[in-house]
């Protein structure tokens, strides 16, 4: 065995002091939001309507590289990171490769997940500025939970509309949400104009993502004192996550590691945009390179099979268009989709990159993701979330292919968190009822026709 | 604020290597078990039908203060252990108190509880006996999954009874320890002679850790290949679990800190035993002095309420006599108690220690225990088990006691797991809908009637 450690945690004072902001190595910056009354790109006026002012700043800066962490998000971030970086021993001996496994694990929270890194720097914002409180959409939960409690640490108000299948299927995720002092809405709900549309035209609707934005984004705007803040697929959202990849640098600097691979799932992009940042930066500037790997459900799958075009960030169509790989605003995962990873887009900064063939993508099916996510479970003790199993997957078939080569890449991938409000999912995959669902071409085209003509 | 860090985690260098026994420093030894039939101790021999070999020996050693830690098992342990000693600085900051606290969180780990330390152990031995499996019971569930983990570490089956209302209760922790391939039954079942004879005496029950021991233990002995094993209660758990209040001692040693006072819930005693052992030792050796606390349900006070004597450790008397402080073995809690700490029971260890009074009891009720654990979630982030919060409970009057005086005490509680699957109950108390319930004298007098005559 090499002296390596399982786990590799920075000290608090190796902890990073500045977010860093992809964007500005970027020859080609991610399209800008566009107004979609004027198609004109939105400004800071316009977004701070929605957003807090300093998120508006963060949201349109694509030139700084580097923007200080506030001392009180790093002193929260202190409660519970560092995360480590975990080398993968146990899978490695079982799947027999010569692999080099590590993976960055972001499940030691109570939200469960990565989410609280935004979170808590969004709540701040909030705070300073002065705010009562905040609304925002939940899927999986793990958004919402970690919104709750950051909002409980700083005391503010929380309204979360939480996809209705999700709030049907987990009422423990909304429990926490609760005992954090949030607010939990079903959506689509009757408390707003665009949910009640929704209803009207869709009814007996189990709701999505997209559904549940149209909600908070109306409450926000129409209520005094509120702002709305988004989980993902934001540029400020991914600038906030790059507290994972930072970190992850500093602990393989530490131990005089160089990944070859990166590979994280992806759903809006929040988890890997924040992994790859300071790699993609490197790569940006031709100081490094790695190959880095989205993965994504197949039965969601904006990268493999999306269009790279202006789209709706949300199905009620109040938000501003955003240009990023996407399935169309009216795409709606098959119910049989468990977990997250279930948005229609992905972050434009992603998206941009990825179109520049920075990094690859490839899709996933969920009895294969859970599989690997048993074999996880079983081998490394963490119960994986859903969504963390997809980069499992591709991280695992990429050791496997290792032993048939006989190369000893070493691979990184994002563990974001854990699956204990998952048993639903895995229920269905212990009992063998488990399906998968890959849409069709023409499944595909409904919600390519819903694509706004810009 | 001071330059402690918020956690503290020790190198996998300086984990230990070694358990302690505590019993080897104890002037008065804690009694052994007796054979129901002769009434006489019972022999390595005799236990070695019930418990694997290694594990009976250290049932019985109480002369070796240090036992090595095999070390398969210390591999395993680096995956999920060093366990970080946290610095409560938010906890402290909203209670304003000038008392220091800190916590040992044993909760990073998917069975979300220190259980796993001993269930890896017990795992451990039973594979290099060569056994093809192990049998168990479990109540809130954190055992059961902490064994299944090990279990499926090493390959061997899991056969786990679980109390018919957590089962019932409690479905996700079902699917947890499926997903890790164990079967699990609940218990009383009609699976087992002893399941159908309390069946047929109490039809209807919802069943007790008493009940499922019983179950366990017959299928067992009655099994070729297996061994039952205890995830607390035991002299041999207790060492195991030593290995929390040695990393609690390694890490204050390196930050320089003494703690004043050491609190821990108490169930049957696993978590307590270990956090307080190597502090223990040194209050036996006269070496040092510190205040020590056991807290545990009012519902379930068989430190504060119950006798010193030899009690069955079952329901179904199938198993050996223990000294201990009981309430009997056909004391139930009441149905509204949440949560596990509901052993009829103690460790005879701790039980001798508390009746040489080097250690103090009490007992809190349910609502303010999850008072406690809301407010320590909102301010510490951590959702906290029901079982730990009894602590958080006691710390946190401490606290407040010390806020009143003025004094800087430093205290230190044990935070046992997290309640992810405990939010039945935490539903309950957000609905307002928790109650309380301590027995009356009555109540524990039928109890006390069943005390066999020794």
């Amino acid at each position: 065995m090499s002296n390596i450690p399982y786990k590799t945690y920075l000290e608090e004072s190796e902890m990073p002091k500045q977010w860093y902001n992809v964007r500005a190595d970027m020859k080609n910056k991610p399209a800008p939001l566009l107004n979609p009354g004027t198609l004109k790109p939105m400004t800071a006026e316009e977004l701070s309507v929605v957003f807090c002012d300093e998120l508006v700043q963060q949201e349109l800066n694509d030139t700084d590289a580097y923007i200080d962490i506030p001392e009180e998000i790093r002193e929260f971030y202190k409660m519970y990171r560092p995360s480590p970086l975990v080398r993968a021993y146990c899978l490695e001996k079982a799947l027999g490769t010569p692999a080099k496994i590590y993976y960055k694990f972001e499940g030691n929270n109570t939200s469960g997940s990565h989410k609280l890194n935004s979170a808590i720097a969004q709540a701040y914002y909030a705070k300073k500025q002065g705010l009562k409180g905040v609304t925002t959409e939940t899927g999986a939960g793990q958004w919402g939970t970690a919104l709750s409690m950051a909002c409980a640490y700083f005391g503010l108000d929380c309204k979360v509309f939480m996809v209705k299948v999700s709030y049907e299927q987990k009422p423990f995720r909304r429990e926490v949400m609760r005992t954090y002092g949030a607010s939990v809405t079903p959506s689509p709900s009757e408390t707003t104009n665009v949910g009640r549309k929704i209803l009207a035209e869709h009814p007996g609707t189990t709701g999505s993502l997209g559904c549940a934005i149209s909600e908070a984004v109306e409450v926000a705007v129409g209520s005094e004192g509120y702002r709305y803040v988004l989980g993902s697929v934001l540029n400020q959202v991914l600038l906030h996550q790059s507290v994972i990849g930072l970190e992850c640098k500093a602990a393989f600097d530490k131990i005089g590691v160089k990944p070859d691979m990166i590979i994280g799932c992806a759903g809006g992009g929040s988890n890997l945009g924040g992994l790859i940042a300071p790699f993609m930066g490197e790569k940006l500037r031709g100081e490094a390179d790695y190959r880095i790997i989205a993965v994504e459900p197949a039965s969601c799958p904006s990268f493999t099979r999306g269009r790279y075009a202006y789209d709706f960030c949300d199905t009620g169509m109040v938000c501003p268009l955003a240009k990023m790989y996407t399935l169309g605003s009216g795409f709606i995962p098959s119910p049989n989709h468990a977990g997250g990873l279930r948005y229609h887009g992905m972050s434009s900064t992603l998206s941009q990159l990825y179109d520049d063939k920075l990094m690859e993508a490839r899709s996933v099916e969920q009895t294969s993701v859970f599989e690997a996510a048993q074999f996880f479970a079983r081998t490394e003790g963490i119960l994986p979330a859903p969504e963390s199993s997809h980069a499992i997957r591709a991280a695992m078939d990429e050791a496997i292919k290792c032993k048939e080569t006989g190369e000893e890449k070493t691979i990184l991938f994002g563990l974001t968190g854990t699956g204990y409000f998952d048993m639903v999912a895995y229920q269905k995959f212990n009992d063998g009822e488990m399906t998968d669902y890959i849409p069709t071409d023409e499944d595909l085209a409904k919600g390519f026709a819903g694509l706004p003509k810009v």
